[in-house]
C-alpha cells in the first residue's frame, strides 16, 4: 500500500497539540490536526469532537504543570494507521509517563481516532 | 472505563488461528475469534472478511513453513482496545520476523480490526 502520510509529522503536530498551553494556539492546532468526529481513549481517558479532547489535553496540562510530551525515536506507519511512543517529563527530567499511541488517519492527514497504551506510570 | 475482555486471551486465541495448519480448524478458530466483517491490514497484507483473513493465514504458511507465532511478553488492554507483541520463528531458533499488532474487539471478544505493525523483519 502507498503511504499518504508522513507518520512522524502525524505525531509531531499530534504532540504539539499535546504541549501547547495557549489555549487559542491549541485550539488551531487540533482543528488542523484532527477531524471534527475525531476520538480518543487511553487506559484513564477517553474524549469524543475536538472540543472534549482540547479539555481533555488541558486537564493533564493542570495534573503536570510544566511537562511536556516528546517523541520517543521514530513514528511508524502503513495505510491510514500510525503507531509512535512518547514519553512526558519536566524539562531535563527523567519522564515520569510514558506511552505508545495508535492513530488511524484520513488521507488529508488529520487524526479521525487515536488509542493511547501507557508503557510507564509513575511508580 | 471497566475491561470487559482479557487481552491474554484475545492474543492467545489470535495467534493459534496464525498457527492453526489444519484448514478446518483454523476455520473454526477464525469463526470463534473474529467477525463476520473483520479486518486486518499490516504493511504488507490486508484482508476483510474471515474467508480473506483465512487467505492470508494460509499465505504466510507457504512463505514460512514450520515457523510458529508466539507472543511477546503480557498483551495489554483497556476498553474495547487491545495491544500485543509477538514473534515468528521456528522451532526452537532465533525468531526471524517481529511485531505488534494493535486490535479492536467486540463486546464478546470477537476482533472487529485488527492492525499489524513490524518491529523485526528479516535482515
Amino acid at each position: 500500500m502507498t503511504l499518504a502520510i508522513d507518520p512522524n509529522h502525524v505525531a509531531e503536530r499530534y504532540l504539539a497539540a499535546w504541549n501547547e498551553t495557549d489555549a487559542a494556539a491549541r485550539k488551531a492546532l487540533i482543528e488542523a490536526g484532527w477531524t471534527d468526529r475525531a476520538s480518543y481513549v487511553d487506559p484513564l481517558m477517553a474524549a469524543e469532537g475536538r472540543e472534549a479532547i482540547d479539555g481533555l489535553i488541558a486537564a493533564v496540562h493542570q495534573r503536570f504543570p510544566g511537562h511536556r510530551f516528546s517523541l520517543l525515536g521514530a513514528a511508524d506507519g502503513h495505510g491510514d494507521r500510525v503507531r509512535f511512543s512518547w514519553a512526558l517529563g519536566a524539562d531535563g527530567a527523567e519522564p515520569i509517563v510514558g506511552g505508545t499511541d495508535f492513530a488511524m488517519v484520513e488521507p488529508d492527514g488529520r487524526l479521525a481516532s487515536v488509542t493511547g497504551f501507557l508503557d510507564k506510570v509513575p511508580g
